[in-house]
């Protein structure tokens, strides 16, 4: 067992996120909602998407580099679909105005797909997929992402790791999650591996002449490999279609780092539609179950897929057998009731994001 | 190099096939779908879904466990969504209905989707996708199948291997088109190392109790792996629940398997809409590239994409960075001008489908 650690509860970290982004410049709602998106992943044990992102976000935010008071806006429009203008907004100020839309257009079409442009950095797709959910549809969430894989058969990262998120409601089980990068893993397990000494699995990159590598110090010359080899990459390709080609977003290495430093601009190889922040493009769609069948008797159906498949003989060592999403929100559960771990790595970024705002830390 | 081998003409594979689904009652216009279906993944080079499944094609319609005549119908029908009744069609009748369907509704809405249940066997995912190319649309196919894979900590096999194809036009440059199962290789392969007394890679399949297996017996025994662990699982999660649970299809082990006895029912455990044949669900979606922005702004981005991956530096032992779908496109080019190569296997699978039938084989 590890060390307890100090825990603080949703209410706190979400006061505390919010007042945070109010002193940047974002207006109430917004401020809230990006907040609730880092919250919601600290709770759900995305620690990766949770709070470490406040200080970044804040000083894109502070630097103007994406633009606190921007409304997205309908770049184009049509019975199924639509087209947003992110205008530089947060990420998460785009992926809600489309996400709403999406559904919206859903209610009244059975299916309906919103492309994002000129966007940024969004958090968890799950979080948007998973909008659809109270609204008894099945939610779609894709985003390219800065470059970390090269196409197989190379070595320069031109592809991120382009995540998709996919909701689905169930009866009396938990929703079924699906959000998943096309790499093998986070290029920051990488970089843990190369702090302590350690060499990486197979599988999970490559050096910068191709070659397979189990050292991480390689494997940050490198690049991530895909899951499933030319399947990933292939998968990684589609979602740079559908969130960034037919969006007009930034593309492959034309899209900035969500980490970047203000002014650093890389220089753009693509016709980019819109100027400026990120560039980041998005894909999301909703599904309306009542179109096909009646609802409980999806939900009915989906409930005995996963009791069959959790009802299932367990192989050796197995404790559980898990549906997507499962265990986050299995630690979601756990955590409102007992608040969220705060690690010295997540008790650092609070304090820095104190320092850049003036809001006091929260003390558990 | 392989010794060369006797070659066949996409017309002369193609008559010989039509004439066969003729002779077991499939109408003419289906009886040459089917048909289609079958030589162009021969030309792509994609054979496990070519000639080599005429015969059992053709054992499903003679006993009709697959109905030749049956007239797939709607089920369900809203603006930009449909339910399909494939009505125990082949499932390249139901596939061909529903996505020139997804294609119409498309047009008017600019995204549609359309679900299938009842259906069988559909061949090569990429087929249904490509559907989209002509109309200037991105198609996407999605089949749930046999059961082939555990849930992660599983040992018993419920998901098949759930195939996903994604079509997009490009300009000057081929389309992209992935057409890829969630299993990191299909059963195939293992078959043929255990034939050939040969061990099997690394994450190809677990044996009986779980455990990772080299051994091509035991993993036979157990069952395949998916691609990037729970990642792939996670996907033919999604896939089962778009193509099956929202379809009315049968689901995981209910599905009965494309190679299954006439009459050797298995049990079947989930409440499923419709009676008989193989049970299959699909799903199928088609999105206008022109709702979102001019086509040419469109394909000139995928072309800028891929050339900029293909223009990217190489790893060593690299001969070439491919797209999806480009070596296959390579393949039919050639195969086009030059016929098919027809192995000693696809010889004898082209001499089965003539002795159920009656046609006679064609000779190079």
């Amino acid at each position: 067992m590890t060390q307890a650690l100090a825990r603080l509860s949703a209410e706190t970290l979400q006061t505390f996120a919010g007042r945070c982004f109010g002193q940047v410049g974002l207006r109430p709602n917004d401020a809230a909602l990006v907040a609730d998106t880092l919250v919601a992943a600290e709770l759900r044990g995305v620690t990766s998407h949770g709070l470490i992102r406040l200080p970044v976000y804040l000083c894109n935010l502070r630097d103007g580099v994406v633009d606190a008071t921007a409304h997205p806006t309908l770049a184009a429009d049509g019975p199924a679909v639509a087209l947003v203008d992110g205008r530089r907004a947060m990420g998460q100020v785009a992926a809600k105005f489309a996400m709403d839309l999406a559904i919206a257009r859903a209610r009244d079409n059975g299916i309906a797909a919103v492309a994002v442009r000129n966007s940024n950095h969004f958090g968890a797709g799950a979080y948007w997929a998973m909008l659809a959910l109270p609204e008894q549809m099945i939610g779609v969430a894709m985003t390219n992402g800065a470059v970390a894989m090269a196409p197989t058969g190379g070595v320069t990262p031109l592809l991120g790791n382009n995540p998709l998120a996919v909701a689905s409601p169930a009866g009396d089980e938990h929703p079924i999650v699906l959000d998943m990068a096309q790499t093998m893993v986070a290029r920051g397990w990488i970089k843990l591996a190369a702090m302590r000494g350690q060499s990486i699995p197979d599988g999970w990159a490559q050096d910068d002449r191709g070659q397979p590598t189990n050292d991480p110090s390689a494997a940050l010359d490198g690049s991530l490999l895909p899951i499933g080899g030319y399947k990933g990459y292939g998968l990684s390709v589609v979602v740079e279609l559908l969130a960034a080609a037919i969006s007009g977003a930034a593309m492959g290495p034309a899209l900035e780092n969500m980490g970047f430093t203000a002014g650093a601009h890389e220089q753009r190889t693509y016709p980019v539609h819109g100027v400026g922040g990120q560039g980041t493009g998005h894909f999301f769609a909703a599904i309306d179950i009542r179109r096909f069948m009646p609802l409980d008797v999806y939900t009915s159906r989906v409930d005995a897929l996963i009791q069959t498949m959790k009802a299932s003989e367990m192989g050796q060592g197995a404790e559980s057998i898990f549906l997507p999403g499962e265990k986050e929100f299995i630690a979601e559960r756990q955590r409102r009731t007992e608040g969220a771990p705060i690690s010295t790595e997540i008790q650092a970024e609070l304090q820095a994001a104190s320092e850049l705002t003036g809001v006091p830390v929260p003390v558990a």
